[in-house]
């Protein structure tokens, strides 16, 4: 049976050393004839992640899966429309790494079937999905912040940085974090119940965790890297636990794989450094996302998203990940 | 009682790139008088270590506690010649902290008594002092390497890192070595069970590790910074833990606090990263000498001195270090 067409956002060259949308184009692709075992979907959802720009050519040291010319990677969500597979009948729901296409046809086995259930479908590109995958098990695994301790979490209006903020301050722990405006700062504080948050375009941020924390940080979770990084280390208390789950300010950097000003500070201090991931909770996963998702459904958690309609704009989307311009999750919906 | 006079090394001018003997110059000067509960002790051994780097002036960013006229700091030992203390009677032996000088005045509450019974007195600057307490919680408390496990040591046949080599394989561990001539990586594989070492100078450690570790590194114990670090991180597999306990290539540098140019490794393959020191063990630090003691007794670990005599070269026995002359513990015997 013929498919028809799709329209896939393609990388149209080798960004420069800021990612822009004039880096991508939108192309109309042929669809493959279904085979057995394959399905027709149709995305209503994309995500767009400060992790892909390592997925891009150009920087120095990174793998760079995507080459100029090639449909951009990354996960979507959405509904079969048509199949030859038992396992996903049309109308089920599901998630692809399939990148920033309008429709496309794969192997039912590829894909992974989601309950529509809870919240939005875009939801599993984020809270239940490799945001979530991310922030709880660095909050609950790795940094384990407790009742009587102070956490610092830079881009705490991010999508990971929101699901961490209010983890952590469910464990008792006092949070501060910082943030891009003085709007992220406001609701950091009135939504998520973060004590204090800077927004690091106006103050200084040594001043500010000297201010708020005194006596130094137990802990940080950083999704940032770049001076506030170095910030932290200042900061930190001795035998602090740092969490590392993103550099986002060091991305458009040909220098982004290289260490803190202060990185010393980690033998000085005798410090405990953690790199992780949405791949961190291994086998744990699907209790992660059970126990967010019963997070979700008590209403002990919020999710923000900021959404931008249209397959056309992802590239703009991703590339105002850079400057700051979301709070909360960035997704794409398609029409 | 007039306890005349002393001899002391002092800090002549503030260091430049590379420390130098001629940073020193040797001083005359007179003792005080013994008040109640005062010793007077003359030194038999002393310790050049490489953190002392860190203790001069000219290194941004270094607090530096020398200033140029003072005496040298460090850990000395010796023996009680006269004494208005009942609890460190004349021939008493005594760890200090005065630094480089033949004879001085302390009250006898800022010394420690050792006993001269295990090995030799200069011991209690090393392996039953601060090497002990440092080379023992980086592997036993920190790192603990498992048996199967592959474990890479950079200046393996350096102080710390020739107790290292040992504890490790005694733990049952595969142990890998870094060293800086052909006769120090010999020396880490016939008398320290090292599984094999590399000369830095002359191979490229990359592949070195590549060779001998083609599934990747478990632990990585890092004594030394710079581009070893950064080829340890290149070849850590995912999950792997790093000890960070010196970085002496780095010491040298205005730039020495700065992080490895890998360092985002930490995030993508999910490291856990330890600064440790010689406070690591705190409470534990008894249990931690008797450990090394008992080892010591049995001939389970070997303790390697490299020892230079007279109070006037220790300048050039510290500069040394930075060279890479000593195997084991640098030492400095006094007359």
């Amino acid at each position: 049976m013929g498919a028809g067409s799709a329209r896939g956002v393609r990388l149209a060259r080798t960004p420069g050393s800021e990612v822009s949308a004039e880096d991508f184009d939108l192309s109309d692709m042929a669809l493959p004839d279904l085979t057995d075992g394959q399905v027709l979907v149709r995305n209503s959802w994309m995500s767009v992640d400060p992790y892909m720009r390592l997925s891009l050519p150009g920087l120095p040291g990174a793998r760079a899966p995507i080459s100029v010319g090639d449909v951009m990677s990354g996960a979507a969500v959405g509904v079969v429309e048509v199949s030859t597979s038992p396992a996903l009948p049309v109308g089920a729901m599901v998630v692809s790494q399939r990148g920033w296409r309008d429709r496309f046809v794969a192997n039912a086995a590829e894909l992974r079937k989601v309950d529509p259930g809870v919240g939005s479908p875009s939801w599993h590109l984020g809270i239940l999905g490799l945001t979530g995958l991310t922030a709880y098990p660095g909050i609950e695994f790795v940094l384990q912040p407790k009742a009587g301790e102070t956490i610092f979490i830079s881009g705490g209006a991010g999508a990971v940085g929101s699901v961490a903020c209010q983890l952590a301050r469910r464990r008792g722990a006092r949070v501060l974090a910082s943030a891009g405006s003085d709007e992220k700062c406001a609701w950091l504080v009135r939504e998520l119940g973060v004590s204090a948050a800077v927004n690091y375009h106006s103050e200084d941020l040594g001043a500010f965790l000297a201010r708020e924390c005194p006596a130094g940080l137990d802990c940080y979770f950083d999704n940032v890297g770049g001076p506030t990084l170095d910030a932290a280390l200042r900061a930190m208390r001795p035998q602090g636990r740092i969490g590392l789950c993103g550099a986002i300010s060091q991305y458009n950097d040909d220098n982004y794989r290289a260490g803190p000003a202060e990185f010393f500070t980690i033998i000085e201090k005798s410090l405990a450094v953690n790199g992780f991931n949405a791949g961190t909770p291994g086998p744990r996963s699907p209790e992660v996302l059970a126990a967010l998702g019963d997070l979700l459904k008590s209403g002990e958690l919020i999710w923000k998203e900021t959404v931008v309609d249209g397959l056309e704009n992802a590239p703009d989307a991703f590339a105002a990940l850079f400057r700051g311009e979301n709070i909360g999750k960035m997704v794409v919906r398609l029409a």
